[in-house]
């Protein structure tokens, strides 16, 4: 553990609203995310009120303990914004109004044919000794205050103006004193669990700082986040991801989906887009939630052509003519009717795949025989039929989650299949 | 504002998982809510990682400033978990090997079966002078530590550990010297703005601490929260809430959907219930958020007969029975189109109500004429069609979850003026 202050961060958040339990703090990810790609370690991550003595207080603690204080929030017109107050008194220093930066506040004001309140001169002082920080999408300058070899930023708090001043000033700055170079990737998997997962990687975690590797799982997918740092360049750190991600993906192999950030339905749209080929959709259990997943892509119309949410028995019989024989006999939640219903959805919509989902979701309609969680998933194109029987755990919307995702799951191997199958024909 | 210690507390949350872009600390807005309800005032909120040296400086930190300090994570069997060295450094004091505690921990791997593995020694040490909190949910018990009129809780991270022994030890300790009693509620408000929201309560927000009033927004919902305080007792608090909940329905009327956290499916769903009818949807922009929403609520097979996502237009022929003249006339995102729909879906069905969604989510497929956001809503049930026409801001996720949202208020209002009707026609 690293006791220097040396590439130490702390980031204040301003706000009081930050202290009730309606909002949560989102910069400092943002902040983070990117401060670590350019070799900088956030040691304290602090939430303030919008009270003088407070923030100032907890901003000279911040400067004894880190090389680097970055402050979001409390820069806006009225009486609660305090932050340039606190770290004037933190520093000792003046607030100076800086006159050309008011008339700035006034001209954005005059551009929307109103008149500046009064209440925006407070946005017009500045620190003294502090670089400002243009925001083109707001009247709060940031600033950039340097005591004692360290340095302090000042950012507003709204998350877009706050990142854009980041990308035009702040990185910029810090990267020209960049230590480390950073490359990052995001392997998707679903199919495996988290435990499933950790003992195929198990051997690969890296044991020196340079390589990063963790494990984030959640009911239905686990993503396993891949970092490289190398202080030689961008291109080194590319180099060493690529080889780290390869050893991964060698263990890992096609439970992995995504390796770009892709979601499943992004990965599934763009496979169908590129074979031409069209889906529809018979949903029981999961209720719509496949459909809305592929909607969520943009331009999905191009591939998607329907779905049916047949949650009762008449519509599974009179939309997606299941034989009512197959539901009196092994009852609506069964490996027969799954496979009618995708065989029905898929002529009905005269599509090159059908896809259904029918099972119990819960919390109630379980039985010793079929419990609640149990789920089939089928799929039906011209000469395939595929059935699979699942037992997924969780609330009915992990339930319903879980159904989703391996419907689409088997879209995906099965797209893969056959081009795995259309390749060694030709070859 | 406040500058005395007294009823002020800092949440420190420990691990460095929680200074990565990855992870978000929760347990301090369950901590602030309960905190809040008792009469104590969250004054910071720090993030830690797991560094001896730097908890212990910011725990001196926190006891400067609060008179309160509970601290989360940090309490488990690894080198890593340091929190108890690090508040023993920060008081000055020891730590002790509690062998009953010690005893309880190895007794808790025997009942598994298990042999209690050597660093789990480590939980059984306690801070010289500290009260002993148990944790039936884990091996890491709490701890209460008294110091110059000030009280620190160490609590374990997990959130199903951590709130156990809060309920169990925590509140009960901090309910004796209770200063205030609490009383809240949350109006749910869908069809208008924040703004009109803003404008309509305007003049009711509290000028006394007794009562509070907050206002979230989002696209489709805002969000009513009300508080009432009184130090005279709970039934008082209730009273006072009232009065001030009325007050506010009194401007914000039927745009109230629910004021007892239900979702506005939740409350669709329970209407349909009470009047035994059913529901079937139509959808095309909405993409099937309509039925996922709605079969997201358990039992809602009771009254949900089926959904058909209709993305393409043979779809909204064959399975809606839309004219075809009607789509080539007006095009597929029209009043027509969704009045037929809603009365499409719902013969097919046999449904008490037929709703139906047509539009444009965008990011593409905009024109001039018909702009990316336009929305028909329309609702059929027997003798009554309506359609609403609406254009939605946003991003493509957003016009979707308004879509469904103003979809689902059609059915509320429809069947809450059914109830009217009937009302008036029984008086």
């Amino acid at each position: 553990m690293n006791k220097e202050l040396a590439h130490r961060v702390e980031i204040i958040a301003v706000g009081s609203e930050l202290l009730t339990p309606h909002y949560q703090d989102t910069n400092s990810l943002y902040l983070t995310a990117r401060l670590n790609d350019i070799g900088w370690t956030v040691s304290f991550k602090t939430i303030v009120g919008d009270d003088v003595r407070d923030l100032s207080s907890r901003v000279r603690q911040a400067l004894r303990s880190t090389e680097l204080v970055m402050i979001s929030g409390g820069l806006g017109p009225t009486g609660d914004d305090v932050t340039r107050e606190a770290v004037a008194r933190a520093l000792g220093r003046d607030l100076i109004l800086q006159r050309d930066l008011l008339e700035q506040i006034r001209e954005r004001f005059r551009r929307r044919r109103r008149v500046m309140p009064k209440a925006n001169r407070r946005q017009a002082f500045v620190i003294r000794g502090a670089a400002v920080l243009p925001n083109p999408n707001g009247t709060a300058p940031g600033q950039l205050i340097r005591a004692g070899g360290k340095r302090i930023f000042l950012l507003p708090g709204p998350p877009h103006e706050l990142k854009t001043i980041c990308e035009a000033s702040v990185w910029p700055e810090l990267e020209r004193e960049r230590r480390r170079y950073l490359s990052r990737s995001v392997l998707k998997v679903t199919g495996l669990t988290e435990s499933m997962v950790e003992d195929l990687i198990s051997g690969l975690y890296p044991r020196t700082s340079d390589l990063g590797l963790t494990v984030l799982a959640s009911p239905g997918q686990v993503e396993v986040h891949l970092l490289a740092a190398s202080p030689a360049g961008q291109a080194r750190a590319r180099a060493e991801l690529r080889r780290f991600q390869s050893r991964l993906l060698g263990r890992l192999k096609d439970y992995v989906f995504s390796a770009h950030g892709e979601s499943l339905e992004q990965v599934v749209g763009a496979l169908l887009r590129e074979k031409k080929m069209t889906l529809a959709a018979a949903e029981s259990c999961s209720g719509g939630l496949i459909s809305h997943r592929l909607t969520n892509v943009p331009g999905s119309s191009d591939y998607f052509l329907e779905g049916v949410i047949a949650y009762s028995n008449a519509a599974k019989v009179g939309l997606l003519a299941v034989p009512r024989e197959f539901i009196e006999t092994h009852g609506a939640v069964s490996h027969q009717v799954g496979r009618a219903m995708a065989l029905g959805v898929r002529k009905r919509a005269r599509a090159d795949i059908g896809l259904a989902v029918t099972g119990i979701a819960g919390p109630t309609g379980g039985t010793a025989e079929k419990p609640v969680g149990l789920v089939f998933t089928a799929l039906s194109s011209a000469g395939v039929t595929e059935v699979e029987e699942n037992l997924f755990l969780g609330t009915r919307e992990q339930i319903k989650f879980q159904s989703a995702q391996k419907a689409l799951d088997m879209v995906r191997r099965h797209l893969l299949s056959r081009a795995g199958a259309r390749k060694r024909r030709s070859s």
